[in-house]
């Protein structure tokens, strides 16, 4: 089988050694991949003012997928290093599904009394290209009493009914084939009548798929007191952010959610990624858990077709976190990554 | 001392059952009150066309307060009764802040199974006249294949400014003195620039309130994860939606939730309303919890000055629910606002 040519965007702060972890567990899959690091984020920022020079965009494009660590460093003003390169990747590469697994795997810690693991096991598909990450909006008379700033939410027919789509698809490989909408109709009437429209039109092409409506506010709320509601989700990008990060507290910790930043159409590479950040405060200690990016190569492999080999580094790691039950506790970032590697090497 | 001067809006489907209770609760305690009573909600709209008459407006101006209960019904198309009426009683009063406090009561059962009353007891100060809540937004080719929805967020520094300071004078009347910007300064560019800025300026004026910011995704998981790191809070009117919701979930559910939306300028009546629906579901069958009701009573007595009538209900209510651990289930909505009324009248 052919290489997998792969681009590593380890990031900042603990980006660095979640990746190199995943990349252990990656090799130990047999698979052949070919990967180039790019040192994209906020050591680059402050060195050259760079942030996703345009060169490096069009050299990206030619790899089978973009492995990302985490970006974001607090000497960096907010918004620079989200907005011009890690939506700048997802925009450009037009990674219009986030998919975003939430699991709750046995032997995992939930803050959740009396979940289990049958109760939280969803997938949240978060439109990644639109809305009020379009990053429209102004201001004026900054500064002064008299300042008006706007964010606008812009939503297209285009963008939502292709996320729509591929959510139904995806409700049809689940063994409930159930698909919630998530959104705030009630409010945000334009758009959610847009959403809300397209999915009930496309719904009728998917006899077999179960679907159902709720609010963004109560679906937040039961992320905590009914999980078991959920089996998919498709939802708009803000609504995504939020309670995608809900569901990563409720199935053990943002260091164990994964996120796949995905082109279904493949015209540019898929992008995966921890939803967690570069935690700054832990980072270079190796503190860090590794397991959500490992996750996310499990994601990566899934997407270019290498199904078994998804599903060696899922049940590796699967298996780790059962042990982690009977007092693994205290492993560094490395140590966790040379255990999944050995579980996976077999 | 004088009589209070109340409009009752009781609105739909368990609205009517709760408040009926509150009423109760209110006269248990002994100040004069005088209701008046309006028919606003979805029975209205389908009789008359009328959600919200000037007329009706106007009237409602003349009260010292208002208490809600719930408004909307599946047979009115989303956004209607939200939009003109609930939303525009908070925009035409003026009620900038939207008060929801937080709190897990002693004896009351928690999703969260480590949560100890003393980690969950925080204020949510939510704005209420701004943002997304504005209505502004529109549709191009609806229907069509080239429909574009938008949806306008609109942010003044007049408007910031005011709850920004509310939450500071707040933040100074609690014990821990913390105060919490949550927004999404990384991504709402042009609007969080205009929180993040006025919120540091006015902190200038309160050394003694600790400050801290916190991305609504991460505040999100926060409220699963870590209550006890917040005191009180101060966010946006679409964000204070979610994690309010959030927050009724981890502090023992939507049937406990009270709030008040407060013109602390009293140029208008303030109004006070349980967080939850109408929950058609269970309408007329005394299965609502009215106690979420009550509590916000507790809170339109202590925005009228009663601050000592407010702490009677407020302890009638813990005392109450103290009673549940012991075997209480199964009480019907009038039972429950019977025996707290007894407890009110001693
Ligand atoms: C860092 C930020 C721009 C990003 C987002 O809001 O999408 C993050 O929160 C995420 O969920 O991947
Ligand atoms: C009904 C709806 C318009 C309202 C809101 O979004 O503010 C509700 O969710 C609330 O929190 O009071």
């Amino acid at each position: 089988s052919r290489n997998i040519r792969l681009a590593v965007i380890p990031g900042d702060g603990i980006g660095v050694e979640v990746v190199t972890e995943a990349l252990k567990v990656l090799e130990a899959v047999g698979t052949k991949v070919e990967t180039t690091t790019y040192d994209l984020g906020a050591k680059r920022y402050h060195r050259t003012g760079e942030t996703l020079p345009d060169a490096v965009l069009d050299e990206l494009r030619g790899y089978d997928a973009i492995l990302l660590g985490a970006i974001g460093d607090p000497s960096v003003p907010p918004g620079i290093l989200e907005r011009d390169l890690l939506l700048k990747l997802r925009f450009e590469l037009d990674h219009y599904v986030n998919l975003r697994p939430v699991k709750l795997f046995p032997g995992v810690e939930t803050p959740l009394g009396k979940a289990r693991p049958e109760d939280i096991d969803m997938i949240v598909v978060r439109e990644g290209t639109e809305s009020l990450y379009a990053g429209a909006g102004g201001v004026l008379r900054r500064g002064t009493p008299h300042e008006v700033a706007t964010q606008e939410s812009l939503n297209t027919a285009f963008g939502v009914e292709r996320v729509v789509r591929y959510a139904f698809d995806k409700a049809l490989t689940r063994p409930r084939k159930k698909l919630t909408l998530v959104h705030k109709t009630n409010v945000l009437t334009y758009a959610g009548d847009l959403w809300a429209r397209t999915f009930d039109r496309v719904s009728l092409e998917y006899p077999d798929v179960t679907t159902d409506y709720c609010h963004v506010d109560a679906a937040s709320m039961f992320f905590v007191t009914q999980p078991e509601r959920f089996d998919v989700i498709v939802t708009d990008n803000l609504f995504g952010d939020i309670i995608t990060d809900i569901g990563a507290a409720v199935a053990g910790g943002i260091g164990l959610a994964a996120s796949g930043n995905v082109n279904p159409d493949r015209t540019a590479p898929s992008m995966f990624e921890p939803v967690h950040g570069s935690a700054p405060d832990i980072a270079g200690q190796g503190k860090a858990d590794p397991t959500a990016t490992i996750l996310s190569v499990a994601m990566l492999l899934d997407h270019l077709g290498l199904a078994a080999e998804a599903a060696r580094v899922e049940q590796a790691v699967a298996d780790d976190l059962v042990e982690r039950l009977t007092g693994w506790a205290g492993r560094t970032t490395h140590e966790i990554g040379d255990d999944i590697t050995a579980r996976v090497t077999g």
